[in-house]
């Protein structure tokens, strides 16, 4: 039996508090030239006393050579095996904007893209079109008018990503993605992959051709790729499984969403990384567990930016002693995934973390906070979602398995 | 759920090759003079150098304790997990010889063993008879005539051993063995352990009792003792979980046997060690994996040869210049199990093994490959079959799982 069902069984409410910083995106690979990770190379004498002081190990997120989306990655640090909950992008995207995704909603991810006069995909994203240009759109396929008492709600993200949300009786979510992705083809029609999302399938094809008449003056965005179907998964919440009462700080949407889907609370998004710690100490009360997104050294990673990325940790580093000030008992710093600068994508390979808990926390001999340090931890290399359990753990709130 | 699970969902194929050189029984104790292996002193330049510019583990063949035989090592090498999938006795000493089993055979192996006049066991081994000797014998047996429509084949293998094959419809393979493993008694009647192998064990019962009075007349090999009764294990294949263009290069059968069993290409095998890369180099057009089998190390092994079992890698290791000059993207070096020279035997003990993949593997501090140095890799130690995925992630042939 996977040990989470014993932690779950095991867990008991004290006020012990827990701060979990993710660090999106961390992990990173030694450069060819030193050696050096973003990590690495950062000044971070706040991490690396939190490391000299506490455990540190690796995790993977979902599983050896298994690169893992944001949710997988998540989902592992909140303690869920990621491979259980599946969340599509559909949901992740209206989750992602604030949308007030209900049960048996069914949300896709749509693409403004250009057709050819022969309805052949030309350019899959409409040469990236403004988020401007794309609410001005937005609001043409908005008075395509509702069916067969469905509601139908159009909502942009951003540039040339939109979501498309289906509400009403009845729904079924297993449609298959119409983005064929590649150009030179027609989008493929919507075909349902079960009886009980025939009808669903239905309504998204008619709404897909009126939006292709009420798009048909556009020069560039003239058509709609969908992907990503699915409706909001039915997943335990954190209070329910851990009787944690969290709370999520985090700028941006998505990671608020994914906070929302496992029942943590979320508060309006602080404005700044530098507005983080005033934010967790706002918001803590009442709460025993923070989870606190810093976003930027996965974008750093994402555009392969070895400097900014090291300078995003010296940026974060610095907000510890005010986060310390505010009274954890236990600390975690950890990431969902490595986004190593070299590969400008997320990747495999497991991720640094560290628990600080004085006096509660197995002090290994590990005194700096890098990739290569974390190998030699005594935390090991094990699945994401046995990180938590430690922290837990180290707070006092998994009460004793067995007599 | 197994992340093996989600492993096979995302591969896909492309056109970066893998090279998995697997050294049998490599893994070794430190001895007590030096504290040295055989791989450790070993004069391995190439070696070396891949574990220095890769990542280094150790990895549990079946499980924590579990000495595996070569069937479970060769399945965790190649993703499989072995307590899923159990390959009897017979089924390997028959793809072993080379014989085109079928689904639905019944192998099993069998020793011509020594008889006294009141049919009590002697000599297990009827005194280790020649092949030839054992060639002559088995044209003996195969004048017993097929009974009841079931083909009867005896194999000579080697020695004192040989292997049993029926064929026919409807014949069950829950067979005990009739060798009761010690001397002094008569061999076990063969008892069927369930109602579907009855008649199976009639046809083999009477099949025991006419070679006996075909063996009447020899001296030493007078009596056969049956084991491992088995038919072909139904096993998805490499090409089906992982999208793997598969090809096996080695010289024993039972390797080659093992490698048709999960689905890889088997040419013929090359005739000494010094042959494997030209070999490689020649089987590799339309294949994106190379499984490469050595011998020699378990046979050192078990002989308790230290001297022998160095020198092998050291053999091993001057090939590595040749092999890579092929060009590969990825590199495994590692080992079905440990075969320490001071058991003479397969034993439990992790097995060490490299990745090597610039760019794309976590370079970790390890500068030599050793058993010792590879406690302290950035693979950590993991169950074998988690090997392959990330030589398949380095290769780029696993896809992000997750929105």
């Amino acid at each position: 039996m996977d040990p989470m069902r014993i932690v779950e069984a095991q867990c008991e409410q004290n006020d012990s508090r827990i701060l979990m910083l993710v660090m999106d995106g961390l992990g990173d690979l030694p450069r060819e030239t030193d050696g050096l990770t973003p990590l690495a190379a950062a000044r971070k004498p706040n991490l690396d006393r939190l490391a000299g002081e506490g455990a540190c190990g690796r995790f993977d997120p979902v599983g050896p050579g298994l690169t893992p989306g944001s949710g997988p990655g998540h989902l592992g640090l909140f303690g869920y095996d990621p491979t259980e909950y599946e969340i599509g992008r559909g949901v992740l995207s209206a989750v992602g904007i604030d949308f007030p995704l209900r049960r048996g909603d069914v949300a896709a991810r749509f693409n403004f893209c250009t057709l050819d006069p022969a309805g052949r995909i030309t350019d899959r994203r409409a040469g990236r079109i403004s988020t401007d240009e794309n609410r001005r759109l937005v609001g043409l396929l908005r008075r395509i008018p509702a069916s067969a008492g469905v509601e139908i709600h159009v909502e942009t993200e951003s540039e040339h990503r939109g979501v498309l949300v289906l509400r009403g009786d009845g729904l079924g979510h297993a449609l298959a993605d119409t983005d064929p992705q590649h150009v030179g083809v027609e989008p493929l029609p919507v075909a349902a992959r079960d009886e009980a999302s025939a009808r669903t399938g239905e309504i998204v094809s008619r709404f897909v051709s009126e939006a292709r008449q009420a798009l048909a003056g556009e020069a560039r965005a003239n058509g709609l790729l969908l992907r990503g179907f699915d409706t909001l998964p039915s997943i335990p919440s954190m209070p329910e499984r851990f009787k944690l009462r969290p709370v999520c700080v985090a700028q941006y949407p998505m990671y608020r969403g994914l906070a929302r889907l496992v029942g943590m609370d979320v508060p309006r998004p602080p404005a700044s990384l530098q507005a983080l710690p005033a934010a967790v100490r706002d918001h803590m009360p009442g709460h025993d567990f923070c989870f606190l997104h810093v976003k930027y050294t996965d974008k750093a990673g994402e555009d392969g930016d070895f400097d900014r990325k090291r300078a995003v940790v010296e940026e974060t580093d610095a907000l510890l002693p005010a986060l310390l000030a505010i009274g954890f008992d236990v600390v975690v710093v950890a990431a969902d995934h490595s986004t190593p600068v070299a590969h400008k994508a997320h990747s495999w390979h497991p991720v640094p973390a560290l628990v600080w808990a004085p006096g509660r926390v197995f002090r290994d001999l590990v005194e700096t906070f890098t990739e290569q340090a974390c190998v030699h931890g005594a935390l090991g290399r094990m699945p994401l979602r046995y990180l938590l359990p430690e922290a837990l753990a180290c707070a006092g709130k998994v009460a004793k398995f067995g007599a």
